[in-house]
């Protein structure tokens, strides 16, 4: 189905429950929720939001709540206190029961996620609201999260700008002596400086012979005049991720090393070009692919050419041979092209772009270089 | 109960299954997976732990899941490919009901976690099992993470090391015109490298103005002369926490300051004099309050005295006159007193302390100053 990328991800979820006859939707994923209302509940503390035709409902703890709009109404239960020992289940449980309550709807047609909240909430669900139908809505939600609003593609771009900004602070800064750790702490820094406020940073940090491994979290190891280092780095801003990566070569690169990276930016521009909607992502990885293939690293490219970023750094649609997915408009998809090879090392290149109705649009804009430093 | 504190969570999971005849216990929230066998699951993937008189066994996604061992057997579900596109909530309850009916159990007495096993796999619990009688024992593990294995005495004191070094990185590095964010990146950077790897941080960093407000997230702020600055960091090292505070003095502080930081090194001794099996916890939060009161700053405390630290950095009991708690041996707490003025600012005082039978033994070595950089 092809999405109007001009809506919201609540109107979408309206528009299916219209079409239907779903009278509300109980929404549990702590992502799901950050999609449609733009709260993004904190770990370990029960949340949910309650959808009807007409009005949303955020249920969540006191501490950090979005203060209600004109399109939010939000019931909060107490997760701190010095007069009384919280019960945050039975607290949350008891709220969660006011809450749907206070639709007022005898035995509606539910959707709900039933993979995702948990047992307590889900009989209070049933014996509040008795359904008489229920819909598990999280596949739904995961097709509607394909496409984004505009909204959606300035957050992530503004997550893409921050991992250009990585780049840049490591071109500048980085040097034989410095460890993985200290890549990644600048790259943690810079991140912050892009929240203005806490860093989140998921990533690959692996240098010299680790490069091997495709990825891996940052050690102690200290970079030495000869190695690889690959950045492969995954910021989230405001609860949207970007996911690129850039190879940097300690020192000068040997005519092999440039070489093999010119089949990545070879690689990478071949899937720009083939990018529009109507693609099958299976004939976007081949084409990635085959650039690969062609320069015989065929055997050295183990996994995907890419996957699409939104409040997770990687979702469905992947470009995967094993996929049945098709592009649209309104996604953002990364492209990958890695070669690893035993005893030389690996590298590998991304960038994320914006699916539109001509083809795409690159979404970062730091050079598509092998990084000398 | 007084609990044995040489006993593992996973012993003391067991004592109480044998004392209630329960055959299975089905383990859902991750920090409980983690506290009773060493792995913490990632977030957004499904993950469980069946635990019997005899055996455990964990079902986890295949990234990232631990080794099996003579103590623990591990059941996997893919959730990467590319030859197809993985369907996660269908493969891992598919994987589920396969661990279940491994149990080889019918109509068993069970334990689980209500409050957190997401309703799918609770339906499918109970049609493979068809327990017989059924117990909610996520409050039971609550109460056993209270107390403290050795083990995980050593795991919070790195985590409260990591403290230390992050105050001293401060005292040596920071200085007017450094920004909120640049603190808290030192932070992170500090913590990366006891970690070895990446950094788990969260935290208050308030400078100025900002002290009144108690806590809240780094901003770009920049530090002035004759700021305050409350630095509050709980950094997670192997799935333990910390968390400790130390108040900065940007240039030479004031007589004033002096002595207002002087109550709360005087109540946090007094608390820690009166550290000891048996004292109930509001009594505790009554002594350190009892100094700040007679001081003449009651008014201005308005929050716990401290609470336990483990898998999470704020956890029951809390030194809070609303409690009925009372220490017992092996419990990990900070003191926490706080005085905060509007119009003047505000300082915190941190440390973490082990319950032992003679009293208590102080978890970090940083001075309880007011650092003055």
């Amino acid at each position: 189905m092809a999405q109007n990328t001009a809506a919201t991800g609540l109107q979408r979820l309206r528009n299916h429950m219209a079409g239907h006859g779903l009278q509300v939707c109980v929404i549990s994923l702590p992502i799901h929720i950050g999609y449609l209302c733009g709260y993004f509940p904190p770990a370990n503390r029960f949340a949910s939001l309650l959808v009807t035709p007409s009005e949303a409902l955020l249920l969540a703890p006191a501490s950090g709540a979005p203060a209600p709009s004109a399109d939010l109404a939000v019931l909060t239960y107490e997760d701190y206190s010095i007069a009384r020992t919280v019960h945050l289940a039975a607290d949350s449980l008891a709220a969660f029961a006011r809450a749907l309550a206070g639709l007022c709807l005898a035995a509606p047609r539910l959707g709900w996620e039933p993979s995702f909240l948990p047992a307590v909430y889900a009989d209070r669900l049933r014996t509040v609201l008795n359904p008489i139908q229920s819909e598990d809505v999280s596949p739904l939600l995961e097709a509607l999260r394909t496409v984004k609003a505009p909204a959606e593609v300035q957050a992530i771009e503004r997550a893409v700008a921050a991992t250009d900004d990585i780049f840049a602070a490591l071109e500048r800064s980085i040097h034989a002596g410095c460890s993985e750790l200290d890549v990644y702490s600048m790259a943690l820094a810079t991140v912050a400086r892009a929240a203005a406020g806490p860093a989140v940073l998921d990533g690959d940090f692996v240098s010299g012979p680790r490069t091997e491994e495709i990825g891996g979290p940052p050690t102690p190891r200290i970079l030495q005049p000869g190695d690889l280092l690959i950045v492969d780095v995954y910021p989230c801003l405001a609860g949207y991720w970007a996911d690129t990566t850039r190879t940097f070569s300690i020192g000068k690169p040997s005519q092999q090393t440039v070489d093999r990276h010119g089949v990545l930016e070879e690689a990478l521009a071949a899937g720009r070009r083939a990018i529009g909607p109507g693609l099958p992502t299976r004939e976007l990885y081949a084409v990635v692919k085959g650039v690969i293939d062609r320069a015989g690293f065929g055997a050295c490219f183990p996994h995907h050419a890419g996957h699409c970023v939104g409040v997770t750094p990687s979702e469905d649609p992947r470009l995967i041979p094993g996929s049945d997915a098709v592009l649209e408009e309104g996604m953002v998809i990364t492209l990958e092209p890695g070669i690893y090879l035993a005893g030389w090392g690996g590298m590998r290149l991304e960038d994320n772009f914006l699916v539109t109705a001509e083809g795409c649009r690159s979404l970062s804009h730091y050079p598509l270089k092998l990084v000398e430093i």
